[in-house]
């Protein structure tokens, strides 16, 4: 048992969210990244790992993983817009452009449905580099009754 | 320039891909995973992080990032069905249960429709711990013609 | 116990393993794959990781670890050719050039011989730099019988 | 360029070193470092990572990658005997026994062979866990002259 009250940890009930409420989580993706990025997910595809190989491609240099900038949006979901406390129920991922080493993404999700009944709320989700939008989805979020 | 031919890194064509094919990436999350994922993600989530946070609530001990459970996926995608070469055009992704230190996901992809004039594909994407669907979803995937 | 059968991630069977054949691996070493060689390694030899020491010496800037490129042949013969379920008998390796930040390595394995009675295959294991051979050899394998 | 001398850096120079002559490094291998050698080398082999997977297999539980103690004497030859500033020209490995998680392997190096025209010496190469030899094989390394 901790003397400090970890329950300060939790993120924000349902009551306290917003339709139009947003939040983002940024992070510019280096080399170290995509490397440790195929390290914990066993995904070596050249197209990451492999300057030489993706050079002819139309990608033309390494490219991050999309699962990577995926988990941006996981990291908004569960560190702010709810934050902890929250359950993850669903994400749809469409990846639209390639990101490249250097890139800085922008991951941003905003309140698009709220229902109190079952404490359920969607939000749209993108991720940006720059002005372009690299993925675009949503996610379906659960927020238990605490106490 | 390589004095090796790198074409022969990419995965399957179009035309080698049947409906109903497999594939399967699998590995056991431990503690070393989850610190790594929270790192390059920046989803410091106390649930995945925190053992005093989680223990009152219903995980009673830390659990993995549904998203690096996902990872797996995006390997079975990017490595072995169709491989290299190939574009990840969206993932649906719908959590089920928690993944727990030791664990051992199974990411499995089996190819449910195939469009050759878009040469695309969708697959149907899960991930197991044993008995357990911890994921399941829908990938759709592109792949470019060669030469 | 698994719901899905995991002997699909078994490599090669003896019998399915013909003379001449081969299989590569690529990656592109960066500063942090050196960083993490030498982590893991514990090989903190100032030629891998002390710019200034380094300089005025023949190599003229830092090189990656022979052993770090020596492993991207394991990775063929573990993943690839056999691939998994074989046993790893002995490697024998001849360093040829230095391998800097940047270089693109190719290692390559190649079937030389193969023992069906023993179930013993031998290859010809090279890794290239463009042109240039890093690192030649020799791997020998064992491929237990299965069922 | 530095204020202190670096050349203090380096290993032993070639009439330094004596036939019969030994150094080791020992490391207690973990989970994490099979992680991050399976990350570094892009080895994923199952047989390291999947405890399912290698759980009916004669390893019962998941093994070290053998290049990850191979790294072990690159270690003892680049840090210890003869050390920094020399070059590594080649070594061969017998695998002979399996590595797991929390066993300590030693590396040990000893001189067999002094061939003082072409600074060049031979060692004996092993690596133990407790009484058993994991891997045995010879190094070949050459001193520059100095100066």
């Amino acid at each position: 048992m901790s003397a400090i009250d970890l329950s300060q940890l939790q993120g924000l009930d349902f009551d306290e969210i917003k339709l139009g409420q947003t939040a983002i989580f940024g992070k510019t993706v280096t080399e170290a990244d995509i490397l440790t990025f195929a390290a914990v997910s066993g995904d070596t595809n050249p197209v990451h790992l492999n300057e030489e190989f993706v050079r002819p491609t139309m990608f033309k240099t390494r490219i991050a993983h999309g699962m990577l900038s995926a988990s941006f949006i996981s990291t908004v979901i569960g560190t702010k817009l709810p934050g902890p406390g929250c359950i993850y129920v669903s994400q749809s991922l469409r990846f639209k452009a390639p990101v490249k080493i250097g890139d800085t993404v922008i991951a941003r999700a905003e309140v698009t449905e709220l229902n109190p009944e079952k404490r359920r709320l969607k939000l749209k989700t993108t991720c940006h580099c720059g002005e372009t939008v690299v993925i675009d989805g949503e996610a379906e979020v659960f927020i238990p009754k605490r106490g």
